[in-house]
């Protein structure tokens, strides 16, 4: 039996992903079916959209009426009924419910980065165990995967995009004195704040070069990273023949959702932009700026040693982002905490899911208690 | 039994294109193995080129010394032992070896453009009826192919790069003292001296839309033209869900050449040159300019009209090219001199070869005898 509607879990629903990967689903009624939803702490959107999809499973701290079953987050990625399971989950929340997904052999629609950037190793050899598909929704790996598409022949070299943020082109100096405010102004995305500070100060970008490591099983030394200011071109692909190939659309994550819940379809929607070619007469490009966006060099050689280093590197990013946003360090300061908590800490090799648990947690405590104003924890 | 070397017959083996596809068999002793040439003028090369590849079959006016059977072009086309044929035969004389190996189900990496652009719809039909594949060498139309490869939905829109020419930018007044050394000079490409005349007047993108039209059955209203001058992506194909992929290279048609025969391979070969993201810091677009070069519109009403009017906008095309290049006539007068011809022609509908070929010399002859100093046939 053929069956046409796709049942879908949603985890991390009212977050900036989730939100549009509802959107999406909406869209389709007859192609996707939201049998699961789970959220953090809106538990007043999660309401809303628990009375307009009708789900069968809900996860939250405050769980909201309706005629519904509640599960964890595991249970709900492992579910048998759930053909694909929406990864959206902030930070290291997602890393338990993409393992079980894993395990449980689902299509994976993965928009959490951290999983991959933390256990990448574990992740997707279970996957490859169960027979789990991990697709990205991340912009620029679905920009990867759609190129990949039906290539017989190995890629050689993966060019990440990066829009630069809004504080591309500034020296050290100035970058000191930014505030929280201007670093959540991002000049082409509309995303979560983390993700949107992350971009500002390019850990984002090295965190993607990890999770492109991992996803396509492509070396770091083939993944490079390109300051693209437009965000049209979302990545590039060479191949051993020279070839180039190129994904773009208008900055708009539907797209990339869309695209990981329908794959291989392609499916017409009008509510997603087109790019106009009569307007866009240029596409810029630049090499990054390491020695003002250190970031993007200590996420490459966190995943290059490898072992419970991207851990601490998630974890301490995680902490320092929040300090900056409570004003607790300058922008510049990001940079240097997570490096302190690199320095300090002892990697395990071929760590278990505990051991990077537990250096991922070291590694947030650490920094908040270095911290200006002592630990919060 | 896996038969690892494929037999290649290269049709026009003396020209640009020829001469390029000789290059990468070169490379590939192990891949390809050239059964059969075929040249038109330039005898001496193609002694040599007997000498190196030791082809059992050859065509030409003045037979070179050498072990083989000589075979008109069709014979060659269609030939039993051959595995490729590769198309690279300028002009008119295309369209019978073209038609040959569509009949014949061959593998057809087809560079000349006159063949399905006069006799579109009969090549098609034949092989579609005969397994025949047709696999562009054209940088544009590779493009296209390598964009729409594992795509399982259709695309929704071409877009056609033009490097513009050397005269981008030029106003009718100046562009009517434009010399034929001038129009020679391509900024990007280096080509045959027809195709390079056709890419000033940007004939030869008008050319390109009708082939596109052709090889992908993509209708006129959804094939675009973009002129971008760096030559660097070659072409994009935009799908129902508004994502766009395109294909970059440095412009050196050894790519979509070796990409037409390896094909679905890609063949790593050092040759070919990779694109450079740190010399490379924009990219440019603009709409082209129908008023200063009306051969692209011309071309695309030819098209669009069908039956012999593709046919004679070649024929017309190649003589007043030949008038150019003599000093007979000048640059704008070329369009001018086509849109006559295709004015006064009455075309047939579902025309036969016959038909076209008789449309085609027709209008060659008409340019010819309407040029200033009278016919020279």
């Amino acid at each position: 039996m053929v069956r046409s509607v796709k049942r879908l879990v949603v985890l991390g629903s009212t977050g900036s992903i989730g939100r549009q990967t509802l959107e999406v689903i909406a869209s389709f009624p007859d192609r996707f079916q939201v049998i699961g939803l789970a959220a953090g702490e809106n538990a007043t959107l999660l309401a809303k959209q628990v009375a307009q999809f009708g789900p069968r499973f809900v996860c939250c701290r405050k769980l909201p009426p309706g005629d519904y079953q509640a599960l964890s987050l595991e249970e709900m990625a492992a579910h048998p009924e759930a053909d694909i399971v929406v990864i959206a989950t902030p930070g290291r929340s997602g890393l338990g419910p993409t393992l079980a997904a894993a395990e449980a052999g689902k299509r994976i629609a993965l928009a959490n980065k951290e999983s991959l950037v933390m256990a990448g190793e574990i992740i997707t050899t279970a996957a490859e165990k169960s027979g789990a598909s991990i697709i990205p929704v991340d912009s620029e790996h679905s920009a990867i995967w759609q190129c990949l598409e039906g290539e017989r022949s190995a890629p050689q070299r993966f060019i990440l995009t990066a829009s630069g943020g809004p504080f591309r082109g500034y020296t050290p100096s100035r970058l000191a004195g930014v505030t929280p405010q201007q670093a959540l102004a991002h000049p082409s995305w509309r995303m979560g704040r983390k993700v949107t500070i992350d971009s500002a100060t390019l850990m984002n970008k090295g965190l993607e070069v990890i999770e492109a490591h991992w996803l396509f099983n492509m070396a770091y030394d083939n993944i490079s990273v390109l300051i693209h200011p437009q965000s049209i071109i979302h990545s590039l692909v060479e191949f051993a023949d020279g070839a180039v190939k190129a994904q773009l659309s208008h900055p708009d994550m539907r797209l990339p959702i869309q695209y990981a819940l329908a794959y291989p379809e392609r499916l017409a929607n009008a509510a997603l932009p087109l790019l106009n070619w009569d307007e866009l007469t240029h596409l810029d490009f630049e090499p990054p700026d390491l020695a003002a966006f250190p970031c993007l060099k200590l996420a490459v050689q966190a995943g290059r040693k490898g072992g419970t280093y991207p851990a601490v590197l998630s974890g301490a990013g995680e902490a320092a982002v929040e300090l900056f946003l409570t004003g607790r360090i300058g922008f510049t300061d990001i940079a240097a905490t997570v490096a302190g908590a690199l320095e300090e800490h002892e990697s395990s090799s071929q760590p278990t899911i505990a051991e990077i648990t537990a250096a991922e947690a070291w590694a947030r405590q650490q920094v908040l208690q270095m911290a200006p104003g002592g630990s919060r924890c």
